[in-house]
């Protein structure tokens, strides 16, 4: 059995993880817009470790217990009681460095915490920011894959469909994969590769339409960017560093 | 208001079909490989109507009741106890011509009494054999309209997006659309709509691996073929009929 290769599946939605053996299987948890982006980021700027959570007032809490920085949005804004949004921009090494980050998200904080009680074998992050230390760790791990979609509120959205796909092109000569929603990510970043900011401005992206309202175009350039934070995170209770 | 356009939205397989309203709504169930081309292939060529039953325990006791035609496949074979496949081949007019047909299928099945239970307003099937009919009847009907994908055991299948794409590509400027699965599949449809057959067997899609592992190409090119049974299926009260 020892030439068989390991798989590879996408999930496309949260709603769909369950469709899935995560069992022994690495899981990449993708939400390019912006949480997975922004760990990538805070952690490459000297972050000592970032803490996702599900509800603004458990970022408060946890925030106070260890003195950590608070952060996140509700429809484009710094939720009430936080310091912080969602920006990877926020979050240069000057001001994250040696600190803690307590960020709550709505899609990216939901799939983590799903893959760990679903009993994922390990559980990283990926966005284009951290897309070849994602690959080159694939490549290394010689285990089953999946990528996890983060989406919208359940609903499959372009911008994580464009990860899964560029991580499929570069590690796919070293997976079996039986899984359309895999080769449809992998055709849609085809299409899109050569300008992604293009492409989901001309396909309308519901996250391209919701960012740009708020005057975030820079956002979505910089986390279309790859290797522009090349870091690993984990995701080991609770918690995501880089190891 | 009149001049807002109808919401149109895909659904990508029936686990995520919780996340759209499909109440005052046309809902397009879509099955391609083969339940809905099936379907409009035996209404197409005479048949009184279909009832689509989801297991073949109730195939065989609808079947006698009402002296119907009992079909059915599990894993690529005539389930025990049925007379007839799930090929649209085996429902030429001499034979389905006034009868009957008791269809049970996994994927197809399950959408429709999905879509039935959770309220939908118009339930209709479509497949490139009656890809117009589906068109035409959109575009009449000036009402909000959700692409249901049939999937397989919910997992996201190509054939499906095609479909989806093919009919969006029709009808897109009559619409409003955010909504970035229907942006997915439109452009899935675009990179594959030269060669369906051979986009399928290029991506390895995973039923037309299943299918032509049966020997099956024939029915595959067949259900990627438009409107070679051009009727508009609709579901009321368990049964499907042309009006």
């Amino acid at each position: 059995m020892s030439h068989l290769k390991p798989s590879l599946h996408t999930s496309l939605s949260p709603a769909l993880l369950h469709l899935y053996n995560v069992s022994n299987t690495i899981v990449v948890i993708i939400d390019v817009l912006r949480a997975t982006s922004t760990i990538a980021t805070a952690l490459y700027n000297g972050a000592k470790c970032v803490i996702p959570v599900d509800s603004v007032a458990k970022c408060i809490e946890i925030g106070k217990q260890i003195e950590g920085i608070t952060a996140g949005e509700r429809d484009g804004q710094i939720a009430e009681g936080l310091e912080y949004g969602n920006s990877p921009f926020e979050y240069p090494p000057a001001f994250i460095g040696g600190k803690t980050l307590v960020l709550t998200t709505t899609n990216g904080t939901k799939l983590l915490h799903m893959a760990l009680e679903r009993g994922a074998g390990q559980i990283i992050t990926g966005s284009f920011p951290n897309l070849s230390s994602v690959c080159e760790y694939l490549l290394s791990g010689k285990q089953n894959v999946i990528l996890g979609c983060a989406a919208w509120k359940n609903r499959v959205n372009i911008e994580d469909l464009l990860f899964a796909g560029a991580v499929i092109e570069r590690v796919k000569e070293h997976f079996d994969s039986n899984c359309d929603s895999s080769a449809i990510a992998s055709t849609l970043y085809g299409d899109a590769q050569n300008d992604l900011y293009g492409f989901m401005e001309e396909k309308k992206a519901s996250h391209y339409l919701r960012l740009s309202g708020y005057g975030l175009e820079k956002d979505i350039r910089y986390c279309l960017t790859p290797d522009i934070a090349n870091v690993l995170p984990f995701y080991d209770n609770g918690i995501l560093t880089v190891r």
